[in-house]
């Protein structure tokens, strides 16, 4: 069930059954010389989108931009800062808390989202509890990074080896191949690639990794490797959600 | 161009021969008994995309969320505060332009964005002055909100008269039906509808508007008109573009 | 009745048999070679004061400084930021609520307030609602810019013409006169004059606006046309603000 | 000379021969039963103009709402916050400083508002710091508090000893006759009066000063006895911009 | 009793028979050639926690750094801005209230520190009564300076005379020595030395007070002064927490 | 080398050869019956104290208090909102910075505090780079959690097992018990202990941790043990730190 094709009739209806929704985050950002700058946002809602298909759940919008500062050295990313991204949280959290929402599941593409989602939801549990809001005590937020299932990471460990890397990575290339195969990218890799530096500023990063991946060849990522990616991420967070909704 | 589709490469390229972006902003609010949450961000993000495709614009993601707080009081509604929504575009617009942009058209979706959009770019403008980016000076925002093109102000008066109303419309309605006929809404309507009451907060606009809908009767609409208005805004927001790009 | 010149007493007694309150709110910014830096200030105080003895309405102290970033290329312009503003705005009206005050006319004089005005209303309902403040659901926030009062409008074209321009125009300027006719300021104009550009950044209108105007021409104001002026535009408020307070 | 009564070019000339400023600064805020709620606007305002008059400096238009949180559980106090407060006084300095601007003399008008004042100072010396300006180094800040004068002290205490209080003070409510006596109030003062407690909170303020005085018998006050204030001060502090003016 | 080194259990026991609570916070910033960049959160720490024992009071960790935006100048200064201190010392409060705390002591070692303290109790008072918690017009915050005990400044005057200076004062670097022997500095000091210039932004400071001593003469500093200093301000402070805590 | 007991002339020596600086970090919340409010701030402090003298590195104060919103459920627990924390370390680290320092490892006692941490590292790579600070782009921050040193995982594992659980260890208790044996603590620990429960907000976790430990024995801990501790973290923190300090 999609929060943006459904009427808000339809989500008091939804409430009287549920409490939880599914909300999809990813990032906008460089993938390097062939993936897609949305490739995190693409990936979290697709799988999102399958997910809620799978559980019947809600799925609210894609928010597509996130932390990703330090892919701000090549053209195109855009990221909140991690300050603007807590109120962000906190404001979509509230909304839909005071609507009777308590069980958020953010199924997210981006690694660089987590630390300052974690942040965010330590702000908004301490922000309703100050509400006395009735509910407040009950809001339970989690992430689903769906590149971190373990059949995911097993998969991609067996197709691709090391050559995965940690950005830029075959499987999520994959993943947005099967998703928009009109989308797929040319050009050239080379065969060296950054790999192993620290992630620090901007500057700092695009010096490390010059053609923005890390450590990755994409060019091992094929559609039919992302329908498999898709159809494993769906299932486990399926089951994580399900899992979350029952566990008081 | 979609910039979510492209690689970073591509945004390099495409920088060398424009700087300006196209980025669609709608919101998440409930829009009467058989209109989409979605409506607004629906609406700005398919006639982005058709401006892009025609003026070979890159177009952003689409900013789903906006200033909806007058909307809260129904479920399924989510909002930003103003003071959050400042930060996130005034994020946004530094990411670009230090990447180069300088042009920036929002295509709004949803009147209640105006006066925020309006408060960001002049706090936008004058955060970029203080980082002595070579180019601030030359950085430019404006909206685009394809209900008020004149050509499509003109055909819903045509079509609906008075019952096109302010909010959950027949023409927003119509155009959400074009892009998603597979989520054409139905539910019964009450002839009275609330009307001519100014917005304040969230608790007596539910008051005053107790099924959402702002003077409108969204059961006129049609698929049909929504492809004439879809036509319409983007012929009219595709030359406010180039006019735009042209003004130095 | 003007708070400033009233003991704590006597609004607890106001209170009693009326919860309205006007606000002026202006700018301190250049108008141009001939005009007042307070213009704005000035003449929203000068109404509201009319206003208030018109309908015996409890007047605030001027907010004299306001959103004017993009006027700061001119020395002697003092801005805040929209953000800073919404939080002035927040203070005010949370104090004044607290105390019993439900009911808030800004009378504007600056049309550059008027976006962060309406930002800074959403957000302060938005907090009032948090704070489970009895009467919060009735608060009713208003702007009344006096220089788009219909009576006010009508008089200036058909004196001035298109010579009106829309900034340091010659009926603020001649309501300046007729309130500090000593301060009256002789400057040879250009008969060129910037004019039909949009506005960005500080750095940019100056270049567009060189010597502050906007396509206007004060020179033919006069101290006679400023009464005029002033006359309607409080015959026209003192009407607003009695349906105001008359509408639930 | 004036700044809301001056022009930009006026402005302009006088920066080349001074870069000082007088900003009064006051409070909106319960003064007991005679004291007027602007009573610490009204005469810092009364006074910033005698000085500017003495020693022909700018004055800036009065900042009329400052930090009175203590005292909102009276009607009619307006109070920032005093995080609200130092973005406000960051956003004039900021301004003024970008015009040329360095000596800022403050002319308070309300015990209340030191301490965020030199909070307020120190944020703002930070962020000029950081944004490159050629003369942030240059940037001073001073209060000048009319009631801390010795002159004013002196005579207060000869006037009314002990019943000079700390807040409603015949001395400023004295002042206050002198510039608006149209406005002398007249109310039962009880013989007791609250004293000798410290500032807390709102609520608990309220409980200790029930009618607002602290120790103060403001029934001593004249016309008169403001005159000689507002003679002393003005005296005192036009030395003291003088002085400031002339060390670098 | 410090509250680092007890459990939580405790706390809930002590907290039956007190609500008192004594915080110290002290500054991590130059002072001059031989001072101990943590002296004032060194001496902060000691007497608070002679306090502590002397009158069985609950110690909070030491805040270690506060507002010494001034003497940034030189390294090895940390500071906060004063807009962050609020929200930290807000936070801190908060936190204590919610448990029951209502008396807080903040046992102070730098003067810098004491304005933004006293802004941040008021807009502490103002959040707390915001909440709605049951004891929040109960909670009362002071701010004890040891260096402004009056048998501290009294016996500094007879140690040193006006050699004493106001920073990097031979009284402070005494109790240093006191506390930490085995940390006595040797470094020449010029027998000229800054003085009597007002404090604005860092760059000015570290011109006006070039080795960073503020008109004083540490040199005249020794451990058995430091010894006498602590047991004055140990006396007199813990004499204040009572006096604090039997007043309601 | 502590900074606190070190001069600013100290400081300037050693910036001439290194740019490093370690800061301890931990947090002030409850850890069990038997368990230091304080535990994770002393042991942060007493290994990077530990570290700094391994390695002849400056040891900054210790940021006594970090994110522990979710134990402000128990008595005793102070937390920084995740919001202020990220202007804490900003604000830190940019006046470090601005002296010379690159190299910033947090050396951390407090899971909680991680995911803030990482959320500040990247706001302030992004503030710096907006400043001009030459130095800007050599900023690198790291986390040394104490805890999670692989020699010290092993090690509580093979006294503990799962009785280590994860929040008040007898790892760090022990820790604890080293450096502070003289607070050493008893009461009565229940067989059953709360396990296995995600973290949620303050009410939750209290209601599901009942005594505040997660999963944990700290009955185990010994003096001895904690010794053991000090000195395996000491000893691989010191290579981490060497480590960072030589990779450019």
């Amino acid at each position: 069930m999609l929060l943006h094709l459904s009427t808000w009739s339809e989500v008091e209806v939804y409430l009287k059954q549920s409490q939880g929704i599914i909300l999809p985050i990813g990032s906008t950002e460089q993938h390097g010389p062939t993936g897609l700058i949305g490739t995190d946002a693409i990936c979290a809602e697709a799988i999102a989108r399958g997910v809620g298909d799978a559980v019947n759940a809600m799925v609210a919008p894609t928010i597509n931009v996130g932390m990703a500062l330090h892919h701000t050295g090549f053209p195109g990313t855009i990221s909140l800062r991690p300050s603007t991204m807590i109120l962000v949280i906190k404001d979509y959290i509230s909304c839909l808390v005071k609507a009777g929402f308590t069980k958020f599941l953010f199924i997210n593409g981006h690694g660089g989202n987590i630390a300052t989602l974690k942040a965010a939801f330590a702000e908004t549990y301490a922000h309703l509890a100050d509400l006395n809001i009735p509910n407040a005590d009950l809001v339970q937020c989690q992430i689903g990074n769906w590149f971190m299932c373990s059949s995911v990471y097993k998969l991609a460990k067996e197709l691709y080896g090391h050559e995965e890397g940690s950005h830029a990575t075959p499987s999520e290339v994959a993943l947005t191949q099967y998703i928009y195969p009109e989308a797929i990218k040319q050009a050239a890799l080379s065969a060296e690639v950054g790999s192993g530096h620290k992630i620090y500023g901007a500057a700092d990063f695009r010096k490390r990794y010059p053609d923005g991946r890390m450590g990755s060849n994409p060019a091992l990522a094929t559609p039919e490797h992302g329908k498999q990616f898709y159809d494993l991420a769906v299932k486990e967070l399926s089951n994580g959600y399900l899992e979350f909704l029952n566990t008081d």
